[in-house]
């Protein structure tokens, strides 16, 4: 049997060579490059960061907070650069989603609610 | 290449033959099998839930709740068969993300600062 280390790596080089990172990488570098766009991803991302802060030091979100993110992810969502962009985030972390399900899936059935 | 989704199965088939997680699935039965330890274990689920709802619903975390969540910490970690459940969990827990950060370093790497 193979080591899960030995496995894992595989499954590094596996997405690495998959077309839907490949397209992620060159939609990511399209963005970069494209002045207007990276300025609203970097907007996005910050207001991201900072609703993840306060959900992990157990602060309130508040309505003033819901408003500005939806109002930045709008403008960003109006871009078509960051459209292809956030597209191929989606496929990709849909990938990532079932391959997590497969892989947990032992500890999933470890603590699934005992039928008895 | 092999497939992204066989090298996942792949792995799924190592973890669940990986010595750390038969040593868990054992330490989780004995658990079960003991009344006392089970409704510990239950309690301290509870109340970790009631607050992953409170975060995940953008609720302040307040100190009542932190007080409650130490206070069956505690007690639940004074039990020997939890204890036995929660180091084998701890390093089933660093396996995984061991292997969660190799196979998300292309990920890492994408989206790491540029360097220009
Ligand atoms: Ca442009
Ligand atoms: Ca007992």
């Amino acid at each position: 049997m193979s080591n899960i280390y030995d496995t894992a790596y595989e499954l590094e080089k596996n997405l690495r060579e998959a077309s839907v990172f490949t397209e992620l990488s060159a939609a990511y570098t399209a963005m970069r490059e494209d002045q207007v766009a990276f300025q609203l991803f970097e907007e996005f991302r910050n207001v991201q960061i900072g609703l993840q802060q306060k959900q992990m030091t157990g602060q309130a979100i508040t309505d003033d907070d819901v408003a500005s993110a939806q109002a930045i992810a709008e403008r960003a969502s109006g871009n078509e650069v960051i459209q292809s962009l956030m597209a191929k985030e989606q496929q990709l972390s849909q990938l990532m989603e079932e391959v997590n399900a497969i892989i947990t899936k032992p500890l999933q059935e470890l603590y699934a609610p005992a039928k008895d």
